[in-house]
C-alpha cells in the first residue's frame, strides 16, 4: 500500500516536532497502522530558516513558501496547520478540506472561533478534521473525553489548560514570588511570549475551554460567550491567605452542566480559583496541564501532561494522524464526529451570564479597624443570605499600621459557601460603600470539585 | 437504521451498570453514536435474582440461565462478559466470535491468560474485541495508550491498578494503622474479597499490568513470566521510615523497555514501591487508580480515576460498545487492532528475570549495636559497587532494649542508588550473614519515576 504522504503548514516548534517523531518513529508507526507515513512537504516564510532547522533535525522534506501549493498538492493525504493565527490559516485549512485531504491543527484559536464553519466544510467533502493538537499539549484529553468517557453525560470538567499561567502561579506559591517577577522569568525561559497577554489574560485557555466544552456536552462552540478573567491581578497576600485556608489557587478553565428554571444551560468560565490543596489538580505544578472531568458514570477521572512543546504537542497531532491512516477511505459513519455529537444532534445550550454562575467565593476586604466593623459587614451578607464558611481576621497591616494619619487598616479575608455571583456582587458593593471600607474588595472564585 | 442489540454474560455489579447506563443515557449515546444502542438480554445463573435487579434498576431485558443462547443469539450484535472466570468465559467468548459477534470483556484474568487466543479468533471471524473495562475500571487508559499516545514509543509505565492494595495502603499511611487491622475494614467495606488473597497478593494488579505492557510495546501477553509482590508484608515502621526519607509506599505494577546486551527486553513487575512524595502517583488516595506512561515524544502523561465499580466499569464496557457501533461494517483494516500494533507486527521480547531488574532499593537492617557494625555492612555494599544515597540510623528498638539478655538491636535503614537486584540480593546475603545481624532484612523497592 503506498504510504500516506503530509504536508505541513508551518515549521515551526510544533512542526519540527511532527516531522521528527513520524521520522524516528516510522517503523513504529507502521507497525501500528499498517501503513508508512511521510511528512513530504512544508510550507513556511523563511524558506533558508526551515530548511535549516530540517537538517538539523535530520527531516527530509521539501519547503516552500508557497502555502496553497501544499493544499493543493494532489499527493498530500493530510495537511497539518501548525502555523497559528486566524488568517491565512482559517483558508488555507478550508481550502485543504475543499480538496479533499485530511485536516489536523494545533491553533486553538482557529479551532475556537471558526470551527462550527471548519467542521461543516469536512462533513460537506467527507473528509476528517482533528484538532487533538490544540487542546492541553500532548495529552490526549479530546479523545478522552470524545471517545473514551462516551457512556457519559458529563457534568463538568475543570482544567489547567495554560502552563505558562501555572507556571507563575506555581513560582508565586512555592517561592513567595510576585506575579510581575514570574512573569519575568517564564519570559526569559521562554515559557511567556514577549506580549504575555494570551496567556495571562486567560485568552488562550478560553480557546481551549471552548472546544473541551463543545465535545463534553455536544454543544456548538460559543467563545465569544466565555466569562475570562487572567491572573494579572493575583496578589502575594492572597496566595498567603488561600494556602493558610487549605487551599491552592489555580487558574480553571471551567464548564459545568446547570440546570435553570428556563432549561438546561451551561457555565464556561476561566479564571483563577482557590481549589483544595489535597484535589490531585492542586498538586500540578509548573508548565504541566490537567483536566478533570466528571462524568455520571464514571465520576471523576483526571488526565495529566505536558501542555505544550514541540513534541508533546507534535505526539497530539500523530495521534491524529494514525487515527486518520486508519480510518482513511472508511465511511464517515464509520468515523467520530469532530464535536464528538453527530453533526445534527447537536444541543444549542445557552451560556450562562456571568451574574448566573454559581460558586464559592473568597473576599479580601480592607477595613478601618474599628468596633462594628466586622458586625456592618456580616449583616450584608447576612441580608443578602449569603453564608460564610470561614473568616481569616488578619494582623493589621503593617504598611498602614505606621503610618500614624490615617485609621489602621486590617485585612479581612471571608470564604463563602456557594452562592449566584450577583447576589454576591450585590453585597460586595454594599461592603464596599461602607465608610470603613476605604478600597475595592478583592474577589477570587472557590471549587471544591 | 436497526438498533444495535447487546447481549450480556452475567449480571452482576458491572452487568447492572452497563445496563443502566445503556438505559438512563440513550438518548446521549443515540445522540453520539447516530444508532440506538439496547441491552436485550443476560445470561446468568440466578435467574430470579437478576429479574429482581433488573426490576430495581428500571431495566427491560430478557434474563435467562442459558449463556449459549446468549452467544448463539442471532439478534445479538454484541457480546459483554462480565461473569469473571476464566471457564466457561473463555468458550463462551470464543463461540461468540464465531458466530460473528463483537466481544467485550471486563474480566483482566481471562484477556492475560487467554488473550492471544482471542484476539486471533476475532481476527480469524474479522469482529472486533474490546477489554477497555479490564483494566483500571473507569479509566480510558487503553484507549489513551494504543490510540492517544499512538505517536509514541512508549518506554515504561507504571500504575497504581489495584484499588483495594491502594485503600490498605493509604490508610496505613494516613492512620498509622498495620496491614491486618485495614484488611478487616476493607472487607467491611466491601472493598476486598472474603479471600483478599487476588488482591493484595498482586494477582489482580499482574493481570492488568500484562495488558497494558503488551500494548504498550506491542508485544505478546506474557502473564506467567511477570514477577509479582503483595502488600501482605508491609509493616507500619516501613512506612514511616519511606515519608521520614520523602517516599510514599505505593503498590505499583511497572514495564519498562530495556536495552540489554542480548537486545531490547523488558521488566515486568508488580511491587510494593516507594516514590517520591511530591509525585502525583503518590497522592492517588484510597480505592482510587492512576498509570503514569512514559513515552519518547510526549514525555509522561498520567490518567486517574476509579479502578473499580458498578458505573465506573460500564461506562468502561459503553465506551467499548460506541466504538464497535461505529466500526461496525467498516473493514477490519480501519480499526484499531486489539495491541494496539498490527497482528503480523507484535514483537516478542522477553522479560527480564527478577536478578536482571534495575531499581533503587530501600533495606532495612536490624543489627547488634555494637562498634563495627556499620562499618561492616557499608563495606558488604561497597565490595559489591552498590551507592547508599541515605542512611537512616534510628533509636534502639524499644522492645530489644528492655531485654537485658540479649544484645541492644538498632534498625538501619538504607536507600540504594540503581542497581541490577541480582547484585542487591547477593549483597543482602552477605549482611545477612554477618553474626551481628540476627534476622532477614526486609527489601522494597524504589521508583523516581
Amino acid at each position: 500500500m503506498n504510504s500516506v504522504k503530509v504536508g505541513l503548514l508551518g515549521f515551526g516548534t510544533v512542526g519540527q516536532g511532527i516531522a521528527t517523531i513520524l521520522t524516528r518513529n516510522a517503523d513504529e508507526i507502521t507497525r501500528r497502522t499498517g501503513r508508512r507515513v511521510d511528512v513530504t512537504t512544508a510550507a513556511v516564510r523563511n524558506v533558508a530558516k526551515a530548511e535549516a532547522a530540517a537538517s538539523a533535525a535530520g527531516v527530509d522534506i521539501t519547503i516552500t513558501d508557497d502555502a496553497m501549493s501544499v493544499v493543493n498538492n494532489p499527493d498530500v493525504d493530510i495537511v497539518c496547520e501548525v502555523m497559528g493565527g486566524e488568517q491565512p490559516a482559517l483558508d488555507l485549512c478550508l481550502t485543504a478540506l475543499a480538496h479533499g485531504k485530511h485536516v489536523i491543527t494545533a491553533n486553538k484559536a482557529l479551532v475556537a472561533m471558526h470551527g462550527n464553519t471548519l467542521f461543516a466544510a469536512a462533513q460537506k467533502y467527507k473528509v476528517m478534521f482533528g484538532f487533538e493538537p490544540a487542546v492541553a499539549g500532548g495529552i490526549p484529553v479530546i479523545k478522552a473525553v470524545r471517545e473514551g468517557l462516551a457512556a457519559n453525560r458529563i457534568e463538568s470538567l475543570a482544567g489547567i489548560i495554560n502552563g505558562t499561567g501555572n507556571f507563575i502561579l506555581t513560582a508565586m506559591t512555592d517561592q513567595g514570588r510576585d506575579f510581575d517577577d514570574v512573569l519575568d522569568e517564564a519570559q526569559a525561559l521562554g515559557y511567556a511570549e514577549a506580549d504575555p497577554s494570551f496567556d495571562v489574560d486567560g485568552i488562550d485557555a478560553a480557546h481551549k475551554l471552548t472546544i473541551l466544552a463543545s465535545i463534553a456536552f455536544g454543544m456548538p462552540l460559543k467563545f465569544d460567550e466565555l466569562m475570562i478573567e487572567g491572573i494579572r491581578d493575583i496578589k502575594q497576600e492572597d496566595v498567603v491567605h488561600a494556602n493558610e485556608l487549605g487551599y491552592a489557587v489555580k487558574h480553571l478553565g471551567i464548564a459545568r452542566r446547570r440546570d435553570t428554571d428556563t432549561g438546561p444551560a451551561v457555565e464556561l468560565r476561566v479564571h483563577p480559583t482557590l481549589i483544595p490543596q489535597r484535589q490531585l489538580l492542586a498538586n500540578v505544578h509548573g508548565v504541566m496541564n490537567a483536566v478533570l472531568v466528571e462524568g455520571d458514570a464514571v465520576g471523576q477521572t483526571l488526565y495529566y501532561g505536558p501542555g505544550a512543546g514541540s513534541e508533546p504537542t507534535g505526539s497530539a497531532a500523530v495521534a491524529d494522524i494514525t487515527d486518520m491512516v486508519r480510518a482513511m477511505g472508511s465511511d464517515p459513519s464509520h468515523q467520530v464526529p469532530p464535536l464528538a455529537f453527530q453533526a445534527d444532534a447537536l444541543q444549542d445550550l445557552p451560556v450562562l451570564k456571568p451574574d448566573d454562575i454559581e460558586c464559592g467565593y473568597y473576599l479580601r476586604i480592607t477595613a478601618e479597624d474599628k468596633p462594628g466593623v466586622m458586625a456592618d459587614i456580616a449583616g450584608i451578607f447576612g441580608r443578602h443570605n449569603i453564608s460564610l464558611e470561614a473568616i481569616l481576621q488578619k494582623e493589621p497591616d503593617a504598611i498602614n499600621a505606621a503610618d500614624e494619619t490615617t485609621a489602621t487598616l486590617l485585612p479581612i479575608v471571608l470564604l463563602s459557601h456557594k452562592v449566584r455571583e450577583g447576589e454576591m456582587r450585590a453585597a460586595i458593593a454594599e461592603v464596599e460603600a461602607l465608610p470603613c471600607v476605604p478600597s475595592p474588595v478583592t474577589l477570587l472564585r472557590v471549587e471544591t470539585l
